[in-house]
């Protein structure tokens, strides 16, 4: 299989006014069909350090997809530079040229700007852009195919599948590589490393971890012919879930609010919280899920100890004799707010978020998160590292796992 | 001026699993000191492939910065393709193997994770993490610097400023790039353009407008000597504020959760919250902001009709007739909730964040917004465009602003 690389150019890039997605959509696109990516690389919108980029390029790659550059503007010079490179000749397309007149049909253009957009290295092949004017332009050349596409992250994206067709019938892959990423909640990135580290030694599929915001992203990646691929995946997973399947709450993009929201709303059962150092954010994150109005009532978020007191009924003598950060509170709060509201379930949640608050005995990052129902409370201590925003990021994630283990442990 | 570049390590980039948002991080720092950045690579977690990016980077940049692959797990293997290419031996160092235990303090970690990210080249400076537990680090080799920097995007903003404050000491720029962005809120973007427009024809500074969710940014950026940069700064941004100047609710990073929560804790206010479709949202951004507890007593998420009457005391007849998405319901929430917690001031939302449940009368985000006051009520009407979390996050903007505009108003 022929091995790719993806250059980007614009200076904007590379001073971090402009994330870079473009990048990621061809590289999604060029692994899909088993082409390796081994290198990306951005350039400003210099003539002399273009080439080089591309010289490089074309000296350890097959293919060379490179992005933006192609507008109407002085600084848009890849075309000019490539051509160069591979000694091909720029000519007018006439095609191109009418195609550019039927999208400013009611605008003035001058007609420098659709000459320019129009220029076309000899023997190149033309990707239509359904949105905007710079067409694509793929080049074959001494056995290395370059494709030139917009910067425009839109036009760009919408011109992927064309690639993606012209790619399968030019280099007709026997392999296709697919990823599938288990989302870990509940045990930190060394644990999961050692649990799991026999298949981390694998070659295909691979199996690799990224440490994300309050969880651990397990990522299986397998390359094989199209009919193999899935059901490859589907057994390193199976392997997977059977070390630490319960840690596992979703796959790919599943948010553990969509996932917790789901079981709640499957299992047709209320859901009420009394929340203090997550301060309203499981609240916001249960509410972000559509259709959820029918399971979750009602939040309150007793930030002040009076408010535990009179809002949830936490006795006050409680919060006096063992601190507003105590299991003791922590289950209070949900029992109150699950009367209150007359919900199923209820989480309670308090804590010290921080940075200031801490003590030895209670340091900042120690929560108390309990869950009530009818048969009454659990309730688990955590201590979080991080800053104010990271401590209720994670105590709400720990939070929301609580409740979809507790989800998972009832019949429906 | 010395030349740099910007290296990315990871696989999971090249795949396109995971947008780069570090390089451009990296990329703002180098430019505000006026270094040049000319090439950005990105290499997947391969040796070999990782030694000669890096080998070719040092041939042609005098400070390369390499992000990612320092964590603890089998892929990780930037330190030792860094030390191998630049013939330094990687040795334990007592102090980060003593820093990590005590981030670890409550957990059981295998000596060999803490082993592993405790091996620091020969002759390299330490960049502290404040987050994570790998450190960053500085080698100078030749009149070359490379500074490898954790993956974790948190992590590596956390240490920009350490990396800045080593460049501004070793490089010494005569002249740096500096940019301070007014954040703007109720004003749309070619209304501000409109107001603003004789500032954006200038060279030095340059004034640039940026549409941001539910805001809209001014940046200015000037390019002067480091003694004159911020005056010439000041003194555009002056001439900005005396056009549009209540519109601007603050600069640069700063939230407006930050600037109402500085305004209510220096007016010595208490305020809380009655939300039912921002769902906790404001709660949550509010309680970002150290020190609001003396401030923020108690927010209530009365989502259903039931938690309206119930909770906040909004009559149920009231809920009948003109329904829970009314300004008669808005009022009654926030006057409620201030009666309930005896705050100074209060808040109540109430609107249809979608996707269902809008009607011709009421649309998909129609939003009521009610500031209640010992003198009574204040109720707006707005309806805003997007999905349900942009929908939210509108409500939660529109409704910080008006606190934020009645705290100004107020003498303290």
């Amino acid at each position: 299989m022929p091995t790719s690389e993806i250059i980007c150019v614009g200076t904007e890039l590379l001073l971090g006014d402009v994330i870079d997605t473009n990048s990621a959509c061809v590289g999604k696109m060029l692994s899909s069909l088993g082409v390796d990516i081994f290198y990306k690389s951005t350039v400003g919108d210099n003539p002399d350090r273009i080439k080089k980029v591309v010289d490089h390029a074309l000296k350890r790659s097959d293919i060379v997809i490179i992005c933006g550059g192609l507008g109407p503007t002085e600084d848009d010079i890849t075309k000019q530079v490539v051509s160069e490179v591979l000694k091909k000749k720029l000519v007018v397309d006439r095609d191109v040229v009418q195609k550019i007149k039927e999208k400013f049909i009611n605008r003035v253009v001058a007609n420098k700007t659709i000459l320019k957009q129009a220029m076309i290295p000899t023997s190149a092949k033309i990707i239509p852009n359904p949105i905007g004017t710079a067409p694509g332009i793929i080049l074959e050349d001494k056995g290395k195919i370059v494709i030139l596409l917009p910067g425009v992250p839109e036009e760009l994206r919408a011109m992927i599948p064309q690639v993606e067709d012209y790619l399968l019938k030019t280099i007709k892959p026997r392999v296709v590589i697919k990823s599938r990423v288990l989302r870990v909640l509940g045990m930190g990135e060394s644990d999961v490393n050692n649990k799991i580290s026999s298949f981390m030694a694998g070659e295909n599929p691979t199996v690799a971890l990224l440490a994300k915001k309050g969880e651990v992203h397990i990522r299986i990646t397998a390359k094989f012919p199209p009919e193999k691929v899935d059901s490859e995946i589907f057994k390193t997973e199976k392997a997977i879930r059977d070390k630490i399947g319960s840690y596992i709450f979703g796959v790919d993009d599943e948010t553990l609010e969509q996932v917790v929201g789901k079981l709640l709303i499957q299992k047709n059962l209320t859901i009420s919280l009394a929340e203090s150092c997550s301060g309203g954010l499981v609240s916001h994150r249960l509410t972000n899920v559509s259709g959820i109005s029918k399971c979750y009532l009602c939040g309150i978020v007793s930030y002040s100890n009076q408010a535990k007191a009179e809002l949830l009924g936490v006795p006050e003598e409680l919060i006096r004799e063992k601190g507003a950060v105590s299991p003791e509170v922590a289950r209070e709060m949900a029992r109150g707010v699950r009367k209150i509201t007359g919900t199923d379930i209820s989480l309670g949640i308090t804590g010290i978020a921080g940075p200031t608050g801490g003590t030895k005995e209670k340091p900042v990052g120690l929560v108390y998160i309990a869950l009530s129902t009818q048969e009454g409370e659990i309730c688990r201590r955590y201590v979080f590292s991080g800053d104010r925003e990271s401590i209720k990021w994670k105590a709400s994630q720990t939070a929301l796992d609580l409740l979809r283990r507790h989800l998972l442990s009832i019949d429906s």
